[in-house]
């Protein structure tokens, strides 16, 4: 305006009521758009509970406790090393960077271990829903082959009934059993931490009313990840996790991701035709720290993750400006660790 | 007393006197015996210092900070899956439970992984003292083959280019450096923090001058341990630490112990005969909470350790009791672990 007024030209300042209005009228317009998305987000997506809840595994203090010690016990994996914490620790948001898994005895796990973050709160766990839940998944690695490697449940219950100070530990989460110390409460202990695991993160603030909790940039991204595409799947509270998809809707995921070797993805569980190439659309909270990226971990890069999401799923090749902004929306779900889960517990000795 | 006074048989009435006499006196005797158990103590074994110093790297808290987060580092080491927490995880008193560690690619290294709390107060570091000091420790773990499996500083320091938060933490704790991201300064920060783990426990209280901090069958094996002889290599603030011995001192070790192969100890490295079988005497903080025992693990029971000792190295075949009463004592080293120290820590992302 300044320079505007300057210039003391007649003819210019004519202009001058024209650029009033929309100076008065552009925060407006600008507020309303804001609204507006602000809206449409929550429809999308919705907020997070403190606790993702279950009708089968209540959620208590004790069993949250004990779940914790858990996920740090290696002595009841086969070759010693293998705890839940293994592949996923906390310090790299509860994945562990790995392309593919590397559980006891080095054997190669079959796809990229996601993070447990939020994970509760799935369709089904794994990539290819082939645990249930967070329970089904604690207790199938603990007994399967490739995480802790243990040829059956009694053998882990020997090995927990081994080490002293769980007795009162199991007892105190499960009050009203007889034998306390099994697998199964083993897997609802491990649970219950699990789904204490909920992480807000900018983006939640922002969907609760503060327009500043995210920057223009992640807005703009916000809104291209809802209008390319992208939210078609990855929707709700988690940003994904809801449902199964196809991998390589419209041109073959193998096309364009650094695959070693196709997976048949849910296929291999149902043998349903419909089911190849099928997996569980991911929860994308954390994921801007959680690389790499898809079932085999084949890509290091989030932009080029997207950039493929885009090719593969949407037949659109998205602009390096689309990539760029979508990374700053995924950059403000990283979300904030509960403070109890990052506190390192002591676990109970052998005698 | 009362039914002594209930008899009123003159012949016992004569006793009340003497009987008086002892009740007065046992107590001051009792309270003087105390007080020369706790001099003595101190004498031997002495006060921890809050912080392990170095007067090659001084512990100030941005070396701290950094290496608490290069602990759980994982991204550097040959396949991902190792970090210094593999083996010296906190939850189990920052030794991991196994006879023999496992490091990268499962390969099982050639003895046991003492505890790193207050390891860096020790004369040297492992078992056979070929590790000068924790910075050196930490330093050839990354670079040597059976733990992080890293073929050269050089691709240690590529890695930890690549994950683009270092260059900020690492400038903070070496402000004076020109190109701080190398592996000496990873060891110094790692060893910086490690210097921080000292655990104060009962025993530290009863040293004090509190007599109540530690009950009196602890007190016993206290005095036991010392009388025995075990003080005579298990001494200093660190109950241990300080000296190199050999392990068999009067019959050889393995005709007690449950190893598989005989391990030349010390002579490995000097190739001296005359520390053939000689060990570094390990720390005996938080030891109850550290098994399994000796430098190949053989052993998981404690008051067998004990006996063993006590044979090998004693000519001694101590009493069941004494056993006991010498494991209480050893249990009152079990140590507070300083708190920061379990909060787990976010490690940088790649970008």
């Amino acid at each position: 305006m300044n320079s505007l007024l300057g210039k003391t030209n007649p003819s210019s300042l004519a202009l001058i009521p024209v650029l009033f209005f929309f100076q008065f009228y552009t925060p407006a317009w600008g507020e309303s758009k804001a609204d507006e998305l602000m809206e449409r987000a929550n429809q999308v997506f919705g907020r997070l509970p403190p606790v993702i809840a279950s009708e089968k595994n209540s959620v208590t203090p004790e069993k949250v406790k004990l779940g914790k010690i858990l996920f740090y016990e290696v002595r009841i994996s086969v070759d010693g090393t293998v705890s839940c914490s293994r592949c996923h620790p906390f310090s790299l948001y509860a994945a562990d960077g790995l392309r593919k898994s590397i559980g006891n005895r080095c054997i190669v796990n079959s796809r990229n271990a996601p993070t447990i973050l939020n994970a509760a709160a799935q369709i089904s766990e794994h990539w290819i829903g082939n645990r249930t839940d967070v329970e089904d998944q604690a207790r199938q690695s603990v007994v399967g082959p490739p995480s802790f490697g243990m040829s059956a449940p009694e053998e882990v219950e020997k090995k927990l009934k081994e080490i002293k100070g769980y007795g009162s530990l199991f007892k105190e989460a499960f009050p009203d059993d007889k034998d306390p110390v099994t697998v199964d409460n083993l897997a609802k202990a491990v649970g219950a931490f699990e789904r204490t695991l909920v992480t807000p993160s900018p983006f939640d603030a922002f969907l609760a009313g503060n327009q500043n909790a995210i920057a223009e940039q992640e807005k703009k991204g916000l809104r291209a990840f809802m209008e390319v595409g992208c939210a078609t799947c990855h929707s709700g509270a988690y940003v994904g996790g809801q449902i199964f998809q196809k991998f390589g809707l419209i041109e073959p995921y193998w096309k364009y991701t650094k695959s070693e070797a196709i997976d048949e993805g849910r296929f291999a569980l149902t043998k349903n035709e419909s089911d190849r190439y099928v997996f569980k659309v991911p929860v994308l909270r954390n994921v801007a720290k959680t690389p790499p990226y898809f079932h085999d971990g084949s890509m290091d890069d989030l932009e080029t993750a997207e950039w493929i999401m885009g090719k593969a799923q949407l037949g659109k090749d998205l602009s390096k400006e689309e990539l760029g902004d979508i990374k700053a929306f995924l950059e403000s779900l990283t979300g904030r660790i509960p403070e109890d889960a990052l506190k390192l517990p002591l676990v109970p000795s052998m005698e």
